[in-house]
């Protein structure tokens, strides 16, 4: 598959099958994720592949909470405001919150998921580098994902069901629930690249203008 | 290009050309970054692309400051390890802070900079997949890149010299300086996946061992 077409392809698909994710789909997916750089080349990662249906329901319980603990914490605002508006920006919303919780209500038919644990990582980017060319790879593969760290409401329950050895610094970063989609493929709507980028300082605006490069 | 080519060849490229990027291939690389997800699709982000010679002089004084900083705090064990070592991995270290220092001594030759910023983005989760979208559309077009949080040593400072309004919230995630290779493409080091990844639990070994997809 062309790079275009994974970069702009690769959208969030929370919506998936539960036919199971091949052995060696599952392993071309792992080995792009250590492909990306970390800070120092330290690789102070970590991946958790789950496919045992017991490991999936346990993980599936904490989600179901998690979500509600989101919409009522976090996005408190705009759900409620999603339920009673119908402008563009509440329908969008309203959108996503659907399929939040289709992947709430369905989380013990995900056939896959893939967790990612940095150590000493404040900012995140040296982890999430690698959770994405997981994502890319398996957009390749045409497995559909959707990267989430909502677990982290649930403190160390998460953790104590993978058995992470907390105490040596290991810190969930994500999990990402994977299979092969419901849905087609396509380009996600996206605020364009003009509005949110500007030229040598903050607010000047950045020219020529970008465009798509996909399809 | 392939994908596979892009994930599995994209590494820390400090070495480049003082040769400009055309205006096309920027715009090719702001336009990939905005095509990556975010946490509820809310896509709080902004990008500054630095081309100006005196805004990337003022940005190579600060980042000459943080690199010494970062070499004598949180490297300063594995710094002094590397002058004093002829092991694999002092030897690997001291490779990576030639690369860092030769960063820090040519900055004002880079021919670009990619400044990413986030706004209520506490993991990283929301802004990485952009930035690292950015490093791999650039490399499709043959343009290096390294991505580095050192900056943030520098705390304000960085931020004023790009107009960054700060009581918004915005907070700057990275700097990706890009340019033209000095040196050749090609797979960057890394522990294999089957010594970093497990199955279902942690410490529970991944089978089949996964195997490099490229070349």
């Amino acid at each position: 598959m062309d790079i275009r077409e994974a970069l702009y392809t690769t959208r969030a698909m929370r919506r998936v099958k539960p036919d199971p994710v091949p052995d060696d789909v599952q392993a071309r997916i792992i080995d792009a994720a250590i492909r990306a750089p970390s800070g120092g080349n330290t690789q102070g990662w970590r991946f958790v592949m789950v496919d045992d249906k017991g490991q999936i329901a346990k993980i599936g319980e904490l989600m179901a909470e998690s979500i509600d603990m989101l919409f009522s914490t976090i996005y408190k605002e705009q759900a409620e405001y999603a339920q009673t508006s119908d402008d563009p920006e509440a329908k969008q919303f309203k959108a996503i919150m659907n399929s939040v919780h289709w992947a709430r209500d369905n989380f013990a038919e995900y056939p896959l998921l893939l967790f990612a644990f940095d150590q000493f990582d404040t900012s995140g980017g040296s982890i999430f580098p690698a959770v994405w060319n997981a994502m890319l790879q398996a957009r390749a593969d045409g497995v559909g994902s959707s990267l989430t760290s909502v677990l982290l409401f649930k403190g160390e329950e998460p953790l104590d069901v993978l058995g992470v050895p907390k105490e040596e610094g290991w810190r969930m970063a994500c999990c990402v629930p994977m299979g092969y989609p419901l849905g087609k493929w396509g380009v996600a709507k996206r605020n364009p690249a003009h509005e949110v980028a500007y030229r040598n300082t903050w607010g000047n605006p950045i020219d020529p203008i970008p465009e798509p490069l996909w399809p």
